[in-house]
Order: structure tokens, then sequence, then C-alpha cells
């Protein structure tokens, strides 16, 4: 049994299922960031721990065009951690919040086992919401950015390699000010948090469509997970205007493929983690 | 080192240091419920779990003179549950929810070794939110309800024993009738998480005052934690308005201190769960 699955179905209702919940003009999202699940210790430093668990939901804000103002932290913590190491935690997790001018305004500290830190991020949406639904026929599917890098970088971890501390594993690049200058032409969109592959079939099942594929992309780009590039999706007549945005913002733009009707079987290795 | 106290010292800003944090009109609040931190499975059943998670995050909310509309769940589930069990967590969860007119709007779910729930409580302020800070020399103190119970059915499941399905500390009453009624009065409140001695310490400690107590209270009462009664204050001028309102409501009100100036010296024997 997928278990998440399973808990988000249980949960399902007409709000939830998207990147984050949207009400009354706010955008309410929470995902946890856990040692063993999400990252070992030692493949990153804390402060890079604190500012990843910071930024992957400051993304989730992003993609649904809402802009974050506050975050409330939920913090387990070992009690063998000593002051400077929860002081390095703690500073990632202000420079990722203060990158993105997010106050922290609250929150619940426990002592456990494991490092495990939980986010809500409070977000006004920048006029118009963006979710995933709302895919139309014939629009072009786009993502922000190269994927594949998240991937490499997990391999080389996984081989007891290290990441320097830009690798896009450590420090995913979220692209706000790209987005929120499309936004107005994007007819839906999501963060790529699972892998192109996975989050496409998502998107594509929730609009009962299929894709035609205009480039091939290979296994890296279709399977690695964590990358927070933005997969979004728009009418073709406004290829062009995204074209320059993206050009303007020196955001590399993928357009890799063109809704069609029918079921999409997902294709490629998956890619667990 | 009192890891919680460093971590909230850390994170401390002008706006959280309450139940919840309050911004544009809103509450926000978030609270952990853990396995062996705050409870074991042996004690209460996964439904009760659930329940109880919901409404110790509920109570912050009430306090602050706010209406809990949404939440966000952060679940973390040991792969051995079964289906069967996930339900009656899931039950619990929705029930607790349910009850107090709440909408689960997302959240995220990881596997790991224990239950651990974390939960975001959104809430629209019922035109003035109530502080822990504003406490003024002369104001009246009092509590709703019985303190102690919490404590005594603690003892007992120490003790190998079990609690009814109805005991305080499997199913928290909490009195937010009374308290919105009475709350255009109210001076200064808080939930008692932590015991009447514990957070009442808190709330003079952040008013720089003292009390002087009316009537004795028993050690229970003093060191009795998530009892979930409300802790709060007033102008004794309108000590009439209340009792009303608590008779209306048929809830037991004690009004057991007055603030006077000085230091407040913690008292009784310290409860630590």
């Amino acid at each position: 049994m997928d278990k998440e699955k399973f808990i988000i179905n249980a949960f399902a209702n007409s709000i939830n299922g998207d990147d984050g919940a949207i009400v009354d003009g706010y955008c309410y999202s929470k995902d946890l960031f856990c040692e063993d699940v999400h990252f070992k210790r030692s493949w990153m430093s804390l402060e890079q721990i604190g500012a990843k668990a910071m930024l992957i939901n400051i993304s989730d804000a992003i993609v649904m065009n809402a802009t974050p103002k506050y975050a409330l932290l939920g913090l387990s913590l070992p009690k063998c951690l000593n002051t400077k190491q929860v002081r390095a935690l703690q500073k990632g997790l202000l420079d990722g919040a203060r990158e993105f001018g997010v106050q922290i305004i609250g929150g619940d500290t426990i002592a456990d086992n494991k490092i495990n830190i939980s986010i809500t991020i409070i977000s006004k949406v920048n006029k118009k919401a963006i979710f995933r639904k709302g895919l139309k026929k014939g629009d072009l599917l786009a993502f922000s950015g190269k994927l594949g890098e998240s991937l490499k970088g997990l391999n080389i971890l996984f081989r007891g390699g290290k990441l320097h501390s830009k690798h896009r594993f450590i420090k995913p690049s979220l692209r706000q000010k790209f987005f929120y200058d499309i936004a107005k032409k994007v007819r839906v969109s999501m963060d790529i948090s699972d892998g192109l592959n996975k989050d496409l079939s998502r998107m594509l099942f929730q609009n009962q469509l299929s894709v035609k594929f205009l480039k091939k992309l290979d296994k890296f780009s279709l399977n690695s997970a964590e990358e927070y590039e933005i997969l979004f999706a728009f009418d073709k007549k406004h290829k062009a205007f995204i074209q320059n945005i993206a050009k303007k913002h020196r955001i590399k733009l993928n357009i890799f493929a063109k809704t069609t009707t029918g079921r999409y079987k997902f294709y490629g290795r998956e890619h667990h983690f």
C-alpha cells in the first residue's frame, strides 16, 4: 500500500490536492523535511538542512503564484545536538526565510531521535492563484532550468561522495521572479519535487489529458526528484511572451510537450528515494 | 540546557511567544503531538490520539479569541500501521476537526518509526485577539473548570491502568462558547497546557507582575499539565458579568488570585512530563 497516497486520498476534499491550499486570497502549504527520509546528516551541514527545509516549502507557494510571507516551524531535535549545532540549523532556517522575505512567526519544538522539520508557509496570492488543474488540449508544457542534477548529486552521495554547497541537491534554485512575471499567461503549474515523469503524470491524471513529447528527454531529466524547477503549461499563443520573459531573467526554458486527449502512460524508469 | 526554551528564544520576534501568531485578522498556531513525548500508544486508541492532537491545537486558537477554520496536517506514520489503524487515526482527526467546524485543507505524510502529528490551525480572529501580555495591577485571575484530573489520569496510566474515553487526559473539554462570550471583557488569556503554576509563571513574567492568591490550590490543581482549561484575567469591575456568563454556560469559574506588583516566585512542586 502506498501509505502517503492512501492518507492524501483519505483527507481529500475540494481544496487540497495541490502544492498549497488557497483560502480567502492566501495560500497555505506544509511539507515535512525529515532525517533519513529526505536527507542524511552526513550529506549536508545543519545550516544547509535548515535552508533547504525552508526553500522546498517556499517553492510550493511560488508555483501557486503566491508571495510567501510567514512561516511556522515544527522542529523535532535530537537531544545530542549542542548549542552550536542548533544555532547552525537555526541560521539555515532564518537565512532561507530572509532570502524570500519570510518572517518566522511561531512554532513548536520537541526533543526526539531525529531532525524532523515541519514548515507551514502562509503566502499572499498575487492576483490569481495557479493550480494543477485547468490544463487544456493543445497547451504547451514547459519546465524552467535544467533537470537531472539533483539525481546525479544523490548518486554521488550514495557512493559516499560530497557535493558542493551550491549544488542543486543542497540548495535548490527557485524561479520566483520569472514565474511571477509569466503567471498571468500560465494555465497550470506545480514544482518538480518527485521527478518530472511522476509529477507530469499526476498533473495529466488530474486533468484527464495526455501529451505528445516535442523532444526526447534523458532518464535523468525524467526521473530526478527534488529539482524544484517549475512544470507549467500555457496556451501556445503565449509562447513568444514566455520565451521573452525567460530570456529577460536568463532562465533556460524547455518547452517539451503538447497536451493531447487520451490517457498518459508513465514512461522511463521511476526514481524512488 | 532547556532546548525548547533556547529555540523559542532563538526565533523570538515581535509576533510570536503566544499561543498563536496574529497577522491580518488571522491567528496561526502550530503544535506537535508526538508518540513517547506526549502520549504512548498503549494509553489511548488511535482514534483518541487523532482527536486529542486536533483538540490541543484548536485550544490555542480559542484562547486567543479566534474561531478555528482550517487545518494543515503533518503526519509521520510507522510503516507497521495497517489500513484499519490509519483509518482510526484519520477518524479521530476528522471528528476532532468537525466538532469545531474545522476543514482539513492539506498537509504532508511520511513513513517513520513513530506517530508524530504536527497540526497548523488557521483561525479568524473574533473582533479582537487576546494575548498573554497586557495584564494590569489589580486584575483578577481565573481559570475555567476544575484542574487536576489530567495529572491524576497520567498517574493511573503510569501505574499501568486505563482511562475512560471521556477522561480529560484522553479528551480535553474546550470552553469556546463561554470564552467567546466573555472575550470582550478579558484582558489576557492562555490555555493551561503545562500546568497552572508553570503557565501562570510565564504569564506573570511576561507582564512583570506578581499575584496574591485568594484561595489555596492543591498540588494537583497547580501542577496538572494538559488540562486545556483557560487561564485568564479581567478588571475586577467585570467580575459579575463573567460570573453570569459562566453560570449561563454551566462552567465552573475559579477566581483564584489578584495581580500585584513584584516578581512572582514559582511555588509548589513542578510537574515534568
